[in-house]
């Protein structure tokens, strides 16, 4: 592997931070699919495909939206280089006539989707792309690509914040991620989800995420006593020290060694506070352990971060036990999603221009939960009490939200239908590239994590339940519902 | 975000790909344990870190060690770049001493492991790193997040292709991967580790990997019929075309469709081959049934492709069933490495130049198992019949793999001793870096593959259950157990 011409090392950021050349990032049959619609002249027919999820993780009753801005810039920058095209050529599989085709590809296409950061459900079209059938097509693998992962992790990162009550939770998954890219998209997807910092300082420096941290087990073991590191680190750092106290034994000796860093620091600097990292043990006695010995000592509020092999459920009940920890660091839990790495969210064609007019397509199964909603397609929330959602309903994509009532029926069960009354409607899909321009700046990660952050506090409880949670209604319009069954019927 | 600057549409390759630009994609912690070494003057002293995971994932007996051309080149051009140090800068946590000293910084470190492709096991060094302190411990992130994922997938790829009995098995996972570089470097370890080929474009121009794939249920739903987007598709690529059955009905509609363009096909080319790929359904009994359909028609020996959620469990299932698939297209489970999606490897300070000498450190447990064997390490592999991984034995670094007679002692219980007699004794780590260059040549990845595979077929088939595998035998030599158990007493 020979480095990339024209890489030069004041670049800002690595290429791959912006989503530069991902053209060739996508499966074959897309390519073969691709020239196909062009050998059989339907390339340029108008399709529309949606992007959605069927499940949720375990345990999980919402999702937060990530990876939007990725997806945007992917599909700004998309093109083949001549480097791709050779490759493509060499395969001797396409005619010259894809490959020209190919080589001043642009995605002509327009994508409706919610503001990145929205919280959505299962089954409700998340990104909508409109365009050229061979345009729409050749997207799809990049477009999972930069859509599952990062919703899977802000909606993880979403459950640890819950599990945490408020306290700062710290990603620090770097070394365990799926690859320097998992690293670094889910960092961000992390602090949208409701991280409030990184270990990560490329995610750091890309997004403007806060980057935390202070020294590991080496530290300690590389001077030549645990007194001795602990003091030459305060003394580098004498702000903001958090000391490591688990090397030989947490409270035997280091925290009592930490305490008289933090006393001779306090000489100086009378503010002060005593903060500590624990990494292993039983963290439910440690920390109260030495929560009592910090008080003891005239440390009031000492800061005690907790790590170590760190899920929602071993926060939520270290919390229940009343541990003494105020500030948790969270790993390979979060940044790999450990039970449930991969969400499946699929990318399906829902209609087809014929003729000047859009016609659903619909595809069936002998499962009647995969046969898919036909149709262009847009998702209306339905507020009560002014803001908090009640349901979603799917709604064809060309219905204007009317105040007032609405139905919602069964995605399967047509015969069950129910009446809402919502004091607001709120269309979930925004138009948001055109012709594949983007519309619109770049929105701050910051603002994003705000946006989720938001939708959370608003969502009902019973939906924030971190076991069994309530099951959000995502429900058909009477009008999709019977347009479902008619071709549900006609097989 | 904007575009990189001197990013060239002509770059051959994203410059991910070739591990350019990963200096910051690292821990914050690293950094300040970098300046504090530097501010504290030991940053110069020589240390010893070494890499190793506990823990195999669930019923595996060995792992294929991938990622190490990742981790070479990604050290190679390892620098700061002007933004990096810009960002640094303004965290103001760094003195000018520090980001001068990181300005011009190149790891000087010295390397040994194994080739890439080889076959390890839990509690060996895998990779020593011996240099300045400050240099060694500044890798680690990037060191663990290079090594753990991809030895986690060439490891899974490995079992799925051992419960195919032969079969090819294709890698589809990219829609489902964790970021853009989950799918790059986990379809390059999925090749090592067994898989022949990858739906991956990027992974298959990058590493020479074959590529596969036809076309997906879109294809279909974009014809007037399944009958006519078949046709379509033969005529199109008339040599290799493998026809998806599944969109509407299987045995009913897919299979005889398939049938009857596989006999058009076969007036112009008596010799073609009918292909189809199922990828819903029950795959055990379409196959069959399938098979007898294409064998009825006169094709006597089709291709039957099986995809859909697999696994090395659900594979070997399939075959016991006598499920008539001839080819396996495996994708979330392999590429996310479903159930462990990550592999716990560490990378622990061993020993530190003190006076001209090594000195052997040990990072003590309460968890025994978790105590670090001390000292820098060399794995004698040793070998029964002449090539059959029979026990390693981690011996002091410089000790020399003589013949004859071997003992080796329990990591834990000392009192534990194993006798051998060896065929051959194989030293596992190579010096692979001197002073930051790579000693020889990038290996290409089939030749990676190829060692693994020889290697694969060299262990003992207890290693290669699929469930509950006999467990490999690593043990310290008696000199060794002798200095680990002296510092468990001193403490």
């Amino acid at each position: 592997m020979k480095p990339a011409e024209g890489k030069r090392p004041e670049d800002p950021l690595p290429a791959w931070v912006s989503r530069h050349g991902l053209a060739l990032l996508t499966d074959l049959y897309e390519l073969t699919m691709f020239a196909g619609y062009l050998e059989t002249g339907i390339d340029r027919r108008r399709a529309c495909f949606e992007y959605f999820f069927r499940e949720l993780p375990p345990h999980t009753g919402f999702a937060v939206f990530a990876g939007l801005d990725g997806l945007l810039h992917a599909l700004e920058s998309f093109r083949f280089n001549r480097a791709d095209l050779d490759y493509l050529r060499g395969l001797k599989l396409f005619s010259k006539k894809t490959l020209d085709r190919l080589a001043g590809f642009r995605p002509e296409l327009d994508l409706f989707a919610p503001p990145e950061g929205s919280i959505v459900f299962p089954h409700e079209p998340i990104v909508r792309v409109e365009g050229p059938l061979a345009d729409a097509q050749l997207i799809e693998t990049m477009l999972l690509n930069l859509l599952n992962y990062p919703t899977l992790i802000a909606t993880r990162a979403a459950r640890v914040s819950l599990a945490a009550l408020g306290d700062p939770v710290m990603e620090f998954g770097l070394r365990r991620a799926q690859g320097p890219d998992g690293g670094l998209s889910g960092s961000r997807a992390a602090y949208i989800g409701g991280c409030g910092a990184t270990s990560n300082m490329l995610a750091g420096k890309a997004y403007g995420i806060p980057v935390r941290g202070t020294h590991a087990h080496s530290w300690i073991m590389s001077h030549p006593s645990e007194l001795e590191a602990f003091r030459q680190y305060a003394k580098i750092f004498p702000d903001s020290p958090i000391l490591l106290v688990d090397t030989y034994d947490t409270l035997a000796s280091g925290v009592p060694n930490a305490i008289r860093v933090f006393k001779e620091l306090r000489q100086k600097n009378p503010d002060v506070r005593a903060a500590i990292r624990l990494d292993s043990g039983d963290l439910a006695r440690l920390s109260k352990e030495a929560w009592k010995m910090l008080v003891a000592a005239g440390f009031s509020d000492p800061l005690i971060v907790g790590s170590g092999d760190l899920d929602e459920d071993l926060i939520a009940d270290l919390k229940r036990q009343g541990a003494k920890i105020n500030s948790w660091g969270v790993g390979t839990h979060l940044i790999t999603c450990k039970d449930y790495p991969a969400l499946g969210g699929v990318y399906k064609i829902t209609a087809m221009e014929e003729g000047g007019k859009w016609r659903p397509r619909i595809k069936l199964s002998s499962n009647p939960a995969k046969t898919t909603d036909p149709g262009r397609k847009q998702v209306f929330r339905l507020m009560g009490e002014g803001v908090v959602p009640q349901a979603d309903v799917l709604v064809p994509a060309d219905e204007s939200p009317r105040p007032g009532r609405r139905a919602g029926v069964d995605r399967l069960l047509f015969y069950e239908r129910r009446d809402f009354r919502p004091t607001a409607v709120q269309p979930l899909l925004e138009k948001v590239m055109a012709g594949g321009k983007r519309l619109g700046p770049a929105e701050p990660t910051a603002a994003v994590r705000e946006r989720a952050q938001a939708g959370i506090r608003l969502l009902p409880e019973e939906l924030k339940r971190l076991r069994n949670p309530d099951r959000y209604p995502v429900l058909l319009s009477p009008g999709l519902a019977a347009i479902k069954e008619r071709m549900m019927k006609k097989g």
